[in-house]
């Protein structure tokens, strides 16, 4: 009698990005910020290198001096300084001289290329050279790497190792970032205990908990937990704090459809719920709303349920509040045999993807280790009835919906 | 003259390999162990649900009774209780009987189905009943997620989000972990400065630095980072400090082959150099020794020989220790352009891969941002001359590098 109220799909996606929330930023040391989210564009500050350098330890020469080198005729010059990477030589090449060069130093005055020290033989004093070198042969020319002025990295790019190196080399020791949302998670259910060998009638372990806080770590936001009772004016209490403290939230169980439940009632109270009641199998009765225009999704106690409506509704979300765009990547697969689909509904099936081929995990929405068992959903739109074995049907696979 | 000296990367990564360290454990709590690999296989310590429950919202009855139930005949049972979840119904339920249930409420004894609430009407201490359940409808049996025994996870695995959910409903609020490996780096080059806008002369900004230490915590270790002089006596006190603190090293400069260089010496002096010089380019002055029994990987200075060289060798090596074993996940691609390579070497080329075609980004080894410019490698065996446009190549993803 309420199935006709369900909300699409698409439609809930619309008004959940409608709720616009972006993040302030912050002033952070360079190697703190793998991970973390740039928050302006990085401009290079100097050339890279920032002088011709020694690409190979050997001897700093003029080009035409070696013109017609080899093992026949060799060249043979005078050895006038001999420099480090680090250091600077005072000489001024001039023709028929050579500068012992590490790797990394700067190119005398003068030298246009470097003799690999194999090519040469020291007779003290002097060197014999071998081999012909072209001009900036073996050097690393200024701004070869960076140039001054350079935009090198844009704002929203996440940090990984070689982006900070970059950015060390553009001459950046601190950098700006998007600062961590800070999500609250509110759990309700007084079924739910701490994990424990001794367990008391009627209460079960409060799983969620671990899941949610790691789902929140793992889309690079702050998570905070707390278990509240099924009870209204402890609800409210947490909620005006949580308003206060957070830049959103997230809450489990009280959200039964067709009838009053306590979390709609408690944000119907202090804001508006925007969504309640979504045509997707599992996680059904998957709420949103906001207060004090901070979103609040609502999700199910049933684990597996919650983390569909995580994978669907929040993760890209909290994302998008770092300036991340991150889209659902569905590939197509093969059906290893025939799948079954409640019309009406977008359904999405656990499921195992092996070389193209993608099986369902058939097993009760209570069964939580099926998440565990399975790496993929196989995601039936709300008008596909049956998929055949040998058919094609979209897949979303887990390790897609990761950032890091 | 040296290049017959080489060591090809298939009997580099045996030796490596062969220097066996693996870490200890410790005991954390869960809720801290999302990316933490697991160091204890878990078994589940109750059964879950440790009872049957309400999967719906409705009234717990006794199927038999609603066998002939529908619109035009409906069954009316007296209820006789109303339990919400984490409460216990003292009834034991008789025929013609219903308990008021809510979602993951214990059944109550006698019941054996859930009637879910929209199929009933409540009519002040009756409620009528216009379909029929069968025996365990809408119930979650005991056990049926987790059985009491069951080993549900094993030593080894990379705990995520619902790796730590499946975890707390086994029982558990502690596990044991594999201790993060300790990493010392030790940087050399005398002109290598911090970054600043103002550049001294001879002297490059150390990026490499800012690299490694975000590539070791990727690789789910903790590093410690420090700059060294080339000077043999503070190296060899470096090394003699960091021996005693440190499960294993990496150093980047002073590996020139074919003639004695720093970071060589140090380790020839307090160790043994196992490796020294490898047929790969980039990455060629590449060594790997002991000390004490503990490896230290010897790379280039070059930012984008060592990002090679870490890819290659190092970060799996780490993973290693904490008993994750990975290996390269390498596909066939088809190259959009003629690509050469070096013969004798084990060539490993910055690539761009978009759609199953793959090019080569064509830069000296010096070009530092082409690592942010590609996302893959191509790697081309020791025998290959040159894959032609249209041929098949081996590539190996950046992101499939990455553990988390």
């Amino acid at each position: 009698m309420y199935l006709s109220k369900l909300m699409a799909v698409k439609k809930t996606l619309e008004i959940i990005y409608n709720v616009k929330r972006t993040c302030e930023k912050e002033k952070i040391a360079l190697d703190g910020a793998n991970m973390r989210v740039l928050a302006e564009d990085i401009q290079v500050l100097n050339d890279v290198p920032p002088f011709d350098r020694a690409a190979m330890d050997g001897y700093a020469v003029i080009a035409e001096d070696t013109r017609s080198s080899s093992e026949s005729k060799p060249t043979f010059l005078e050895v006038v300084d001999d420099i480090g990477a680090g250091y600077i030589s005072k000489y001024v090449l001039d023709k028929g001289e050579a500068v012992k060069i590490a790797t990394g130093a700067q190119m005398p005055q003068g030298s246009n290329s470097v003799v690999m020290e194999e090519f040469t033989e020291d007779l003290q004093g002097k060197i014999k050279i071998t081999n012909s070198v072209d001009t900036h042969e073996n050097v690393a020319l200024t701004g070869e790497d960076l140039i001054k002025g350079e935009t090198i990295l844009k704002e929203g790019q996440i940090l990984g190792p070689h982006h900070l190196a970059i950015i060390a080399s553009s001459g950046y020791d601190q950098i700006k970032v998007f600062i961590k949302p800070k999500i609250g998670v509110i759990i309700t259910g007084n079924e739910l205990i701490e994990p424990s060998e001794q367990l008391k009638p009627g209460k079960i372990i409060n799983s969620n908990k671990y899941a949610l806080k790691a789902l929140i770590e793992d889309s690079l936001a702050n998570p905070s937990i707390i278990h509240s009772d099924d009870d209204l004016d402890m609800l409210m209490n947490i909620f005006e704090d949580f308003t206060a403290r957070y830049d959103g939230f997230i809450t489990t169980g009280g959200t039964a459809i067709g009838k009053g439940d306590l979390i709609i009632d408690v944000i119907n109270e202090l804001g508006e719920v925007l969504v309640h009641g979504v045509a997707i199998k599992p996680g059904k009765p998957f709420g949103f709303g906001i207060i004090n225009e901070k979103p609040i999704f609502m999700l199910s106690g049933y684990p597996v349920a919650a983390a569909v409506q995580f994978d669907m509704f929040v993760r890209n979300y909290i994302l998008k509040m770092q300036n991340i765009t991150k889209k659902f990547d569905l590939i197509k697969c093969i059906a290893g045999s025939h799948i079954y689909s409640n019309k009406g509904k977008c359904n999405i099936i656990r499921a195992k993807l092996d070389k193209g081929i993608v099986n369902p995990i058939r097993t009760k929405a209570g069964i939580n280790k099926s998440i565990v068992l399975s790496n993929c959903y196989i995601i039936l739109d709300e008008d596909i009835i049956e998929v055949n074995e040998g058919e094609n049907c979209n897949v979303l696979e887990y390790r897609t919906l990761k950032i890091c």
